[in-house]
This record gives structure tokens, C-alpha cells and sequence, in this order.
């Protein structure tokens, strides 16, 4: 069992209102990783720029994350500059440079074309589509995406969706790309155009999914502070997909799982700069969390 | 058993994207009363004016419900105008005309002065404190209030919690009433000023509570679609203190079901206008939306 993911691997610089965090270790496929890796094996496919320092690549050199499609081409490495708001509620780009990520094509070198999952991290939906026609039939194909290619890029990413299990929105998307106000009608829509499950993000209030018609509502684990948010989505969706891989049949009872990893795997992120709270993460403080987490639920009685 | 509420009856002219809906019977009391009736006895205190369709009464002549504290008095009947905009996260109060209710001073009749339980929905804080000279030993004090007290009468609501178990508050409510940002850190600051229970209602995500330290979360149930949100605060705290009243010691467990139920009959309340969903709510209707919404918890399997 593996999970292929393919997407980016960054450098954050990060302004909030304590600071600013520059030249961070970040990227969908960084984060995803890190957190899916708890769980199984994962497999990165995505480019790095020369001026990528080799310490950061140590972060990313697990036991179960194989770095062999990774590539380090010539130019610059994808660089993304955000802040924000105090509240955490807003936040602004304020630099982008795509380097080498601009003229990226993922090439899925021959020894990872059989994994059992595919994780497409937010990236163009043709580039999406191109992953899966070099892929050998996966069990589950999960896609994230974000509102630039729901406004710019539809039809392309509604036929993905035909090709796809799995989707991870969060509301403001999943509302933009269905026209649906409610939940329920927004999980339909979307159920309707192929993926069998559905996620729907809601930040720090939790996260609704559907599975064979089953709705599944998980709450965020309540963290006394938020430090920095990015990259809280894409580990999100590793502790899902870390789950959803080792499973067999993908019932209700397992999507529940999933998601309640998801959620504590997210509330561990926010709670420092960049990857640093996925690092220093133990197996102790991650199931005391969990623990507590079913607990709030009422899934397990003290 | 018995929930004394004090609060009020009004005539409500509602505004959404649908239409205008005139006249129709409204206020915290209203509400709260049909909610709460499903699961316990309900002493109304509140007052109306001269011009109360005598019609609007029929629909709180319940078994379960006692008017005898209920005024009528020379004037008019405290009347509001809303205008929601079209995704009901907005609403603007168009017209607003106090009537008998600007000089409401509430007097509890001597029969109704023993209730195990009270309901002190949102008016003036002093006239809250008044209510709770009046009555002797409730085993439960609950409290809700709205933005408008918290800015100008601060002190007082911060004194009022002092004698109260139990306070209701949305989101933006206990964020401007604590000026903390986490859901943990706003929970803790309400406890620690008096009540041990502390529900914050999150709208169509949910609420959070805590009970002796422990955290309780619930989904709101998913609806189709929302037509009138006007009154779905107090219906969801009459369904929670209707089970609370006849509970015994309040846990963890007993707030939960108490939660569950007042989700429940608060999504039901937002599918109609004004009262009419919850004078048509049926007991079948009612357990099988609360048993669904077990199962989206996880609190039970098909």
C-alpha cells in the first residue's frame, strides 16, 4: 500500500501578526507527506529549483516518504509569500514566484505508476489529468483543488471529477463550484459528478463527508491557539488519505476514522510555523489527541 | 418539573428573498415555550398588548404550557421587523416597535415563583436579575443574551452570570463578551465568571459545550434548505433545556442528548416561517431526524 502524491514542494515565507517566517519549508506535497506517512507509504512526485537547500530535504527523508520522484531542475524553487489577518480568518499573497513550478509537467518515473492510492494536490486540473493517464488503476484517486482553477479552469476539473473517488473542498469552494447553499445539496452535486466520497472542510468548526449515501460529520480539535494555518488542508487530507490507503472496504465507520485523523493531524499544524508541528509530532501527543477528540463527539465515554 | 421563561411574545414581519410574511406570532418566550413543551412543563412570563390576536394565543395553548403569567396590557404588542439577505448569514432589522414591552417589568406570579428550572431569554440584564429576586432555589439558571447587552450593559451580564448555571451565546456573542479567540479559551473564560455549563451556538455547523470540564460537540442537523431562521436560537435552547429539566445530574452524556435535541428541533424550526414548523412538528418527524443525526455523529450505526 502507497499513496503517490503529486503536487508541490515549496518555500513558505509566512507573516502573521507575531512576525514573519521567511523561506520555510512548505508545498501541498510537503505537508500532505508528512502527515499521510503516519499512517503508510507515500510517494512524492513534484520539482524542487537548485537553490533548495539540501537541509530542508532531511525533513522530508522519512522511513515511508520515497523521494525518488522528486526531481531538482534548473531555475528556482517555487516560492510563496502570505499574511495573515490577526484573526486568521483572511489572508493575502503577497509574493509568488513559480520557478521551475511554472513549466512543470509530472513525469511518474515507471516504479510508481502502481500505488494504491493517488493524492492530486492542488495544481491545474489538465496537469491532474495528465497524472492519472500514467497511472495503473489505483484503488482510490483523490483530488484537491482551490477556487483559481474552480473559476478559470471548470470543465476541466469537472471531467477530473468523473475519473475521481474522492474530493477535499472547503466550503467557500465547494459552494463556488456547486452553486449549493446547503451542505446536504452541496454533497449531492457533488456525488453526482463521480467521486464516491466527498469532504467538505470547514476550518476550525470541523469537516462533513459523504460515503455510499452515509453523511459523516467530524469536529476540528479545539487548539487553544493558531500560530500559522498553512498547509493545516493538505495535512488534513494526509491523515484522511493515511487512513482511507491501509483500509479495505471504505465504510462510514472507516470514513469516521479517517477524518477524525485528518482533524487531529490539522490541529497539531496550525499550532506552529510551517512543517515544525509535524515534526516534532510523537505517537504519544498524537493519540492523547485523538483520544480526547472522540471523546468531545461522545464516540468513547471518559 | 416546570422551566419558567421570561422573555418575549411579540408579532414578527419577516423578510427574505421569498417574499414578506406580516404579523406573525415571534419572540424568545414563543419560541422556547413550543420547544421546550416537547419535554417538560413551561411557565410563560412575558406581556402583550391590547392589539394580540386572540387567534396567536390558540397557538401556545398547549398541555404543557402554562399562560397564566402572560399579560395582556394597555398598548400595543412589542412588534419586529427583519429583512434577511438572500444566504441568511445577514439579517437587518428594518422596524421596531417595543409597545408594552418598553415598560415590561416582570412580575412572577406567586404559583409560578417554584420552577425547578428558569429560562432568562434575551431582555435587559436588570430585568433579568430582577426575575431572579422573584424565584426561589431553581435548580437550573439559565441565561441567553445578545450583542446588544454585552456592549452596553457589560457589567451587569457579568454580574448576572455570577448567580447563573448555564449561558447560551453564539459565536460572535461569546467572542465579544470574552475577547478570546479559540473556542477553548472562551469556554474557560465563561466558566471560570459562574456558570458551569456553557453552550456556544455555531449556527449551521453547530455548538460546542462543556459540562464539569468536559467538552461536548454537535452537529446541527443538515437541512435541505433554511426559509426563516427567526427563532432557531431559542427553539434550540428551549430542546435543550426541556431535556435538561427532567434530567437528573447533568454529565457529559446529558448535555449531549440535550444538544442533539435541541439541533434537531432548531433545524426544524428553519424550515418554515415563524412558528408553523414547530406547531406541525410530529413525534415520528422528530425522532427520525434525531436519529439521523445520531448516526452523521456516529453515536449510532445503521
Amino acid at each position: 500500500m502507497a499513496i503517490l502524491v503529486v503536487g508541490s514542494v515549496a518555500l513558505d515565507t509566512i507573516r502573521t501578526a507575531r512576525g514573519r517566517y521567511p523561506n520555510r519549508l512548505g508545498g501541498s506535497a510537503t505537508f500532505f507527506s508528512l502527515a499521510a506517512a503516519r499512517s503508510t507509504e507515500v510517494r512524492i512526485v513534484a520539482a524542487v529549483g537548485e537553490d533548495f537547500p539540501s537541509r530542508l530535504l532531511g525533513v522530508l527523508r522519512h522511513p515511508r516518504i520515497d523521494l525518488s520522484g522528486l526531481a531538482t531542475l534548473p531555475g528556482t524553487t517555487f516560492r510563496w509569500e502570505g499574511r495573515y489577518s490577526a484573526d486568521f480568518l483572511s489572508r493575502q499573497t503577497t509574493g509568488l514566484s513559480l520557478g521551475v513550478f511554472a513549466a512543470f509537467r509530472p513525469a511518474i518515473p515507471p516504479a510508481l505508476r502502481r500505488s494504491s492510492s493517488v493524492f492530486l494536490a492542488n495544481i491545474d486540473p489538465h496537469l491532474q489529468d495528465l497524472v492519472l493517464s500514467q497511472v495503473s488503476r489505483p484503488r482510490l484517486i483523490a483530488v484537491d483543488t482551490i477556487d483559481h482553477w474552480i473559476q478559470h479552469e471548470r470543465d476541466t476539473l469537472i471531467r477530473l471529477l468523473r475519473r475521481s473517488d474522492l474530493i477535499f473542498l472547503n466550503e467557500e469552494e465547494a459552494r463556488l463550484l456547486t452553486q449549493r447553499r446547503s451542505h446536504r445539496a452541496m454533497g449531492a452535486w457533488l456525488r453526482s459528478r463521480g467521486p464516491s466520497i466527498v469532504i467538505i472542510k470547514q476550518g476550525w468548526y470541523g469537516a462533513v463527508g459523504w460515503v455510499g449515501g452515509a453523511m459523516v460529520w467530524v469536529p476540528a480539535y479545539p487548539v487553544d491557539e493558531t500560530v500559522d494555518p498553512t498547509g493545516a488542508g493538505d495535512s488534513f487530507a494526509g491523515g484522511v488519505l493515511g487512513v482511507l490507503d491501509r483500509a479495505g472496504r471504505i465504510t462510514e465507520h472507516v470514513l469516521r476514522r479517517a477524518m477524525l485523523y485528518g482533524s487531529v493531524i490539522g490541529s497539531f499544524c496550525v499550532e506552529g510555523i510551517g512543517v515544525s508541528p509535524l515534526q516534532r509530532l510523537t505517537h504519544a501527543r498524537f493519540q492523547k489527541r485523538l483520544a480526547n477528540l472522540k471523546r468531545i463527539s461522545g464516540l468513547s465515554r471518559r
